[in-house]
């Protein structure tokens, strides 16, 4: 095996794959170690974790056929702090690897490709496709990932619930306290109901070049590949049944009022520095005679807190809710307003993003009311 | 008590002073909070944690006098989060504050000044006086506080000793297996010997504001007071000796070569990337024929990694460090060169920067070898 590339190129590309090796912990040594494939011309870097695996893909002209596996990040390491536009060999000399550049010289201890573990392949006969701009995909995921759970006992919940209803594909993540719902795409041909695990998705987020426009989403019943050019992550889906979550959301709430989104993130982050002694419990409260919206902490030992914005609202009512879930949705709707439903103690609050007085109707973000 | 200032003013100060406040873990609560006291529209708010006090002060139009404390954290942190440009009011009620702003009220349940510790005061007799630029305060300290011991078995090498000798201002620290000394001024008339620890040295550089040119040392016995504006950082001293450091520095090497120091950089990471398996040992070797001083990291598990870089050598020498201390110490050299000087397998390795061919005298690092 031999490859001769310029530093940077082969830097970004183990910087992508060694991210995924498994690190010193991993019960499988190998699992650390990098597959470093040459075939005609074309070579591919691949690690896994064994629940996901991500290829990365390099085109080189001067190659020897050939393939050996060595620690992952300790070659990317040592190949992101050669000099750039340098010239890079690899070359194999049985389970070692030579890393050369002009004045540097390194031996890689590493192992015959034997033992890397089979990688997973799509079932083509059972594959469903779908192609989703990267900007849709990255403003989506980032609206419903911090909804999802990160308890392992309910591992249905720990993952991102990708399913098309009524010909749109929709993504939907919960951890039982709050919901975030986002749609994706319409017209979508396909039927889909997956639940991809959110460390998967975290890697596909970080993995995409800046030069992608497009990504490529590949399922059967069982794996995900996300086909991002030159990466590749295929990832096992989450076994399990999600929640028929679209009965939980309210169709309409009796209250509803029209907020500033910069002053919201203020008022709640002000009242969970009162609320942590009494495990982050706000309450928020709209007062129609004196026109304001109320958000306060209950009073402890640490004392009391209450803020006031001007706000009309329709009827006064009160909901109890946790300061961080209230934060987190604030924070990912678009728009500068937004619209906060809710009814009565017990039913959830609706966050939606306004744009001017429009309601933004691809995402919504439901959070479960505390008892008060 | 009572306090009207804008948001801005209030929000800083608080955050240089709560930095000091103990933290939820404080032996003695007292020590979480802020002291505020007004006394003819000065306002000074102190923070403690026995071994230090900073006291910062604030000017004022419209004040009452009076004494309260309340957990400096949360004032600090509710304070900061209220919009600039706002006018805030502090009022104290009894053992609580309110703060206000508008539409913003917080009542923060504090505690009577009465427990509040005494602060140390510098003894007027026995005081001596330095006055520095802060440009040169930051660059000597930044050069020697690396090098100062984490392990509090020895006291005395925790902190950083501010020490006069033939008329000059000096700082040093070491932790026994590296030293760093710093010129800081000449022509000081006074006679310094001082170990201030670098706890407190890390607060008086991180609350020096934008519009400080000049800080003021004062020094006694048993402490240190730096004046920086409108913020005082108090510091008991360490009590001990400090070694006799200035016989550890060779006054000369038999081996010196002039190195790049960014390419010194990259081959010391190289190096340390293989050398992790043996506690960082790596090798720096000269060989005069062949023009060149390698950096190697010793044959191990990992493999074997060794860089070239062109160099006249005077002998051939070889000489075994560890590769963390050695990159601290290039890391703060100034200038783009260094020299590195070295004897036999046993003597200190002495760098210092070079500004062209010129070597910069103000700072000496020396790095103790391993044995190999």
């Amino acid at each position: 095996m031999e490859i001769n590339i310029v530093q940077e190129k082969l830097a970004k590309a183990l910087s992508i794959v060694s991210k995924v090796a498994a690190g010193a912990k991993a019960q499988l040594p190998i699992l650390n170690n990098v597959l470093i494939r040459v075939d005609d011309g074309k070579v591919s870097l691949t690690t896994t974790n064994l629940d996901m695996a991500v290829v990365s893909y390099l085109p080189v002209q001067n190659s020897q056929n050939g393939v050996v596996t060595v620690p992952a990040k300790l070659i990317a390491e040592f190949i992101s702090n050669l000099p750039r536009g340098e010239m890079v060999k690899l070359s194999a000399n049985g389970e070692k690897v030579v890393a050369e550049a002009k004045g540097f010289r390194s031996v890689i201890n590493g192992a015959l490709a034997d033992d890397f573990p089979e990688l997973p392949e799509i079932d083509e006969s059972k594959m469903m496709k779908i192609q989703i701009s990267v900007d849709d995909f990255k403003a989506g995921l980032s609206q419903v990932v911090g909804a999802a759970s990160v308890d392992t006992t309910r591992p249905a919940l720990t993952g991102v619930y990708f399913n098309t209803y009524e010909g749109s594909l929709y993504l939907a993540a919960t951890d039982g306290y709050r919901l975030a719902e986002r749609k994706l795409a319409e017209r979508v041909e396909t039927e889909v109901k997956a639940i991809v695990p959110v460390s998967s998705l975290k890697e596909v987020l970080s993995s995409i070049g800046e030069d992608v426009d497009e990504i490529e989403i590949l399922l059967d019943e069982t794996q995900v590949r996300f086909n991002l050019g030159e990466v590749e992550i295929t990832s096992k889906l989450i076994d399990g049944s999600f929640p028929d979550y679209r009965q939980l959301i309210p169709k309409e709430s009796d209250i509803t009022v029209e907020l500033d989104k910069s002053e919201m993130v203020r008022v709640t982050k002000l009242a969970a520095l009162f609320a942590k002694e009494v495990g982050g419990s706000i309450v928020c409260e709209t007062k129609v005679e004196e026109e304001v919206f109320v958000v306060a902490a209950i009073a402890n030992e640490f004392g009391e807190n209450s803020s006031e914005m001007k706000v009309k609202a329709n009827e006064d009512g009160k909901v109890t809710l946790n300061s961080r879930f209230l934060l987190d949705a604030v924070n990912v709707l678009d728009g500068k307003k937004l619209s906060f439903g809710f009814a009565n103690r017990l039913d959830p609050v609706v966050l939606k993003g306004l744009d001017g007085e429009k309601v933004i109707e691809n995402y919504v973000h439901i959070v479960m009311p505390l008892k008060s």
